[in-house]
């Protein structure tokens, strides 16, 4: 980060110092850690960690699933994605508009897209692991992860607000925001 | 929709039969009725009801709240929004990267802004009624109530993904349900 | 402006430095002064006094209107604009291809959309004040107000253009810098 | 137009049925005929007559000037402009932020650019003809010419908003349309 | 396609006619057939064969590689591309301004990007059989394959052009022709 | 470079300090030199020599070509392209979808139009010296000059990859080289 140029807030190296390394990334090769409470694991090859994709507007993702695993309902801002299946038994939805709810279990090699914004999961549903790999049109995706960004903010999302809205009473919150908490 | 051009799915006027009532629209300015479960009322103004709107990329919604209404968490898949308050007191929020909630209370005159894709609600806590304008840089914004969304889309999402997700058991999935749905 | 990192020229906070107040601008709350010319005051919520947003490609504008006050002809060269009046009676027009004047005299609530780069204006019709709240789909959208643009420049546009394309004669043209000029 | 598909409301032929002359264009190799108010004549080759630029985002304008020639002061609403001079000798002008004139003098080979929206003219202050070829990165850039848009729309822009907006009377204005009108 | 509305030249369906089976797509899931003068085969996932990627901006390629298969250089004129190679090991390569040339050789799970509009190829120095999954941010990319776009184009590039260019003579031309023709 | 505000890398002055001359450039108004392999010279006005193009999106090249010369197949990794012939004779090709070859002789006054990314070349067939001008929508176009790319990078191509791209023994490779390399 002490470069003298900077586009989109990222450093960008004069010509004569860029390197073919620049442009590979060995980030991806390595199974994600998914004890957690989910079950999975998120990898990300974005410009943050792979400084060769500035300006180019792509970034991919390595997500792993323990058996059962749930890349839980969440949200991308910035982009659309289309994801392969490599290993494993995956259900996948996603929620478009008038509130329908599209999914289908997708098997190693099948593919499926999801419209940039919308509210979407993936679940291990076969007997093993599964994996699958992202590729996004936005260097800088963004996610926005729906438990815990309603449950576990800092600060908290108001009661009043988290009650009205999923018509909950203020003891489910607080069990939710425990479960979820770190 | 018996237009012969249609530019962005929307039919195109021929020049000569544009007329001046084309780019001017009536449709916010009368109060929207907040008798739901909400409290509040979102009336639009996007290229579907204001066709003089298309390939213009701006759009407006009014948003009316009863005492006590909340605009429910929800996202824009399309549009960044900056919002006035017209009249009363409102709890505004938006949670960014990081799970940080940013959030202040605003009265009328004061403005805010949401970037793109952000979990975002306002809460009336004034004492009566409560009214904003809000703007979009997108002619069809979308919107993704995240309550709906989650819990009553069609078909339902399953239970085993919500359970995880929430760390709810279905009990409490089902009376979310049963309060929010049709 | 002592950031490390710009982003279109504008600082761009490290994340653990952004605050709340980033993102919420009580600049439009108060009515502009008027004693001008053309009776009319715009007062900018735009990326320069509200560096929140940036990035965000919106920018809101209040115009308030003494009674008989003229926002005169003008253009933004990078944004079209949609606008809802909030107070009093404003006859707004806009030329569009093949010189054709679309016009309406609108009163509270009711709205109206300019496609970017047109000339319009908007003329206070009403008895009293007032007042309407404009949304750009540019966080720095321009202005270019045409009768000091054309008249009162520096250096100023050479008579032998003026006098050419609107065929008026030198005295007519020092008259009207006497006018609009500071 | 009988075509089946349309991209941009422009007709899109099936790719069996281009043609190498969908792409050559020879429209602007004849001067064009500058008898008129201005003494100048803008002949274009954008998407309307030749539809081979559709979705490339360019067209051309070939501007001829007779001795003493004005293109008067306009705007293109979708599109920034480079020039080069191909013949003559042009006093080349915008107005910039802050009404600043840029102005200079310029002979064949020189170009110029002018940001999109921006008021900007050339006078022709050589001796014999003059002629250059304008870019433009819209493949319809449109244009507004300002002294026939603000007095000879149709219909006309209501005196109340010209003598307010020029500080001119109304006997101004009727020699203005006389002499620009058709 | 005999749909009523079309975006991009693509048929948009009604909202109530839209399936799940619009958003997955099974057609990546088969290896290529390889036995061709280069050893290899491109399966794609654009919009012209999943049209649920229509208006989003993305798609996916799947390349197979034959022992010792070569992915001759080649441009992708609407895309940058980032990819992860699946099997095998392959030595990537792209030549960049100042025609410096980029390369490594890649094992499974590693990635690399590709600016848009740059030559680059891959080939297969592995002992067996390759594969990679290659993400663009367009939904029909175009591709450029450099030696039969040059040598064996409907009708020919000139062999004046060619000689000239390569600084080859007419029997090198005939040969490439001939071994690369259909 | 000394700027403290840089824009897509690229300083941006603060207004105060702007002068006219930053918009008006003299480096087209000679004719390259053309004594070289390829008997053309190609000046670029792009935002590298002229920085008052940057954020504008356009550019333009002259092209002389000697008796005979050749502007060698090609392409612009950003940016269509679209010219006009302003002296003598020239063979005007690219090569698009499917490997079909459009072209045609154009003389002074014609114009074409290049889509961004295809493989395209310009010949003197006329018995004088040429010269076209090139507009581009980008700032900084891009030129990927295809047999240098292809024959001279630095490090080279390997030769396994040329041999089995273009279906040549490894001395057509070097014999392309030593006629091609610096």
């Amino acid at each position: 980060m002490n470069a003298s140029i900077f586009v989109n807030g990222f450093p960008c190296k004069p010509l004569p110092e860029v390197k073919s390394d620049d442009f590979f990334f060995d980030g991806l090769s390595q199974e994600g850690n998914t004890t957690n409470v989910f079950g999975t694991n998120v990898t990300s090859a974005d410009v943050l960690v792979f400084p060769g994709l500035n300006t180019l507007g792509l970034s991919v993702n390595r997500v792993d699933f323990a058996p059962g695993g749930l890349n839980p309902p969440h949200i991308h801002p910035r982009a659309s994605e289309t994801s392969v299946v490599i290993k494993g038994k995956l259900l996948v939805g996603f929620v478009t508009a008038g509130n329908v709810l599209h999914s289908k279990v997708l098997k190693a090699g099948e593919m499926f897209v999801i419209p940039r914004g919308l509210v979407h999961f993936q679940l291990n549903v076969g007997k093993g692991k599964a994996l699958f790999l992202a590729a996004f049109n936005s260097q800088e995706l963004g996610i926005v992860i729906l438990p815990t960004t309603l449950f576990v903010s800092t600060p908290p999302i108001p009661n009043a607000v988290l009650t009205k809205a999923f018509q909950i009473d203020e003891k489910v919150i607080s069990a939710i925001r425990s479960k979820l908490g770190s």
